[in-house]
């Protein structure tokens, strides 16, 4: 999986990655049980530090998305707390539609993106 | 305005200050030419330090919220480049959706959520 870090960008470096890693799960390039790089192997490959990864594998399990084999490592795990998921998305949408609303997208706008976006994913399958 | 910072939350207050006004312009609450509380007084009302809420203002003013005016200090006022807010919303929600694929939400539910969210800001026209 190739992993793109924006050092200049205003997002922390430990939020990008698993950005990228849900990302990677959601257009199928990981998939259910595979193992993700060593902590250290992929803190050499980025160039940062192990603790940034570390961080970044913990909110993953945190948030349902992997478990932390002792033998493995950080092994692609989705939890099936729907609700929980749930929730959650319309925390984060609520400010995102906001902003949309604030500068006249319209809900059938909004809509279509979420098409387009779900093709993204869909073609990965 | 009522403004809600979490000091606990893992998200800085200035974004959490800049989320809740976009919010207030949504649901109307906060309506083109109104005045921002100065500076001073929001720092004051929040508890928080003056740089905080300049933070919250200038990135609000970059992003298209408001205009800065020396004499009134923060007004909104609301940009129409649509294009940029449509190409930012993609971003942003590129993740969310992400998130959400994976967690077995479908297109229709996500479609659903977008409806409800809206229904909230076009409640307070």
């Amino acid at each position: 999986m190739y992993v793109n870090i924006n050092f200049n960008s205003d997002e922390a470096i430990y939020i990008q990655l698993r950005n990228q890693i849900i990302y990677g799960i959601a257009t199928s390039e990981l998939q259910e049980g595979d193992c993700l790089p060593s902590v250290r192997e992929l803190a050499e490959i980025i160039g940062i530090n192990m603790h940034t990864v570390n961080k970044a594998y913990s909110i993953l399990k945190q948030e349902g998305y992997v478990k932390l084999d002792r033998r493995k490592g950080a092994v692609v795990a989705i939890d099936n707390d729907k609700q929980r998921a749930v929730d959650e998305m319309k925390e984060e949408l609520r400010v995102i539609l906001a902003k949309a609303f604030c500068k006249n997208i319209s809900c059938s706008e909004a809509h279509d993106i979420v098409d387009e976006i779900f093709k993204e994913f869909e073609r990965g399958q």
